[in-house]
């Protein structure tokens, strides 16, 4: 005897959610039915608030319920130095290291064929504007260092280095608080290429 | 700098689901953000649906958007067999296996002292109404394996036999598919205690 039709659909529609499987979504639908109306309530007000009050800002695209966003309308940052990253999450990984205070532009992807992911596809053109306005000194390329984000990296590097700008690309190596007996062989090797004078 | 206020407020209540650790509520709530709107409004209703259609079977507690459920009116089960189980989602595990075709008592949890847990707390009235209406010959109890699985079974035995029903117990023992190298020794003992002629 399967799941009440209501039920079942809503596990159906949690196994559509990234990460979630069947075993996951049946747990979660279970803790929907179980959990205060109230609850239930709340959880489908904050997606709804998402969808209608979060959008992308128009200068840099990372998310944000105002626009322009908070990063680009702060006049505490430097808008001289712009961090490149793939994804709107990207911007809160640099931001929680409080060592950055320029301002961001995500590209909303990464150059992959495979994929059928080209130039045309992400928010390049507007990168290339805000430095063609020429109050742009440095733009550091934030993106994965996988095959994708270096493909990225060097494709921006060549279409934003004639418009006499400094572009930077974020170190690669063994992460912090790891062991080098576990680092792959291409990292470590980074890793030596990237040594620096102590 | 912080999230915007409805894409937090949506990585929190993704946070108050089990399961869903921080990492996890972010992505689900990105995925949210990216995901077409009548995606997320598929989701939305499918929560109020559940709330709104899926209740307890006034006769066996378990979970059906009709009173009483299948298994209750399926006229192709046996009345006089009753499976008592902890959860609703029980059920479907006992169901799958196709052995069982009787009917069902979803007792909405376990006597646990610690956690506040007596037996005013389960669904028990309703058992012992339905056994003491004559028709039931066996109570299978289906209750977890573990301490408090164990006690309420013990508990309910003690009511159910001086009402002239045969109470069993399901087998504890090594899982079909397992290797006994890896068994615990209170399975293993559980098993040996309960083996059987060949």
């Amino acid at each position: 005897m399967p799941h009440p039709e209501p039920l079942a659909r809503l596990i159906e529609q949690f196994q559509r959610l990234p990460g979630i499987g069947a075993k996951s979504a049946q747990r979660l639908a279970f803790h929907v039915l179980r959990t205060p109306r109230e609850d239930a309530d709340r959880l489908c007000d904050a997606i709804r608030d998402v969808k209608e009050r979060v959008t992308y800002c128009s200068v840099c695209n990372t998310i944000t319920d105002v626009d322009p966003c908070v990063y680009c309308t702060d006049t505490t940052r430097d808008p001289a130095l712009i961090c490149v990253v793939e994804e709107p999450q990207n911007v809160s990984v640099v931001e929680k290291t409080r060592e950055f205070r320029g301002t961001y532009h995500v590209l909303m992807g990464a150059l992959s064929p495979l994929s059928g992911v080209g130039p045309d596809d992400l928010k390049i053109k507007g990168l290339l504007t805000r430095v063609g306005q020429g109050q742009v000194q440095e733009v550091v390329l934030a993106t994965n260092p996988n095959v994708e984000g270096e493909a990225t990296a060097l494709y921006l590097a060549r279409l934003l280095k004639p418009l006499g700008v400094r572009v930077t690309r974020i170190a690669t190596g063994i992460p912090v608080g790891s062991d080098i007996e576990y680092a792959d062989e291409v990292t470590m090797a980074k890793a030596m290429l990237g040594r620096r004078d102590v």
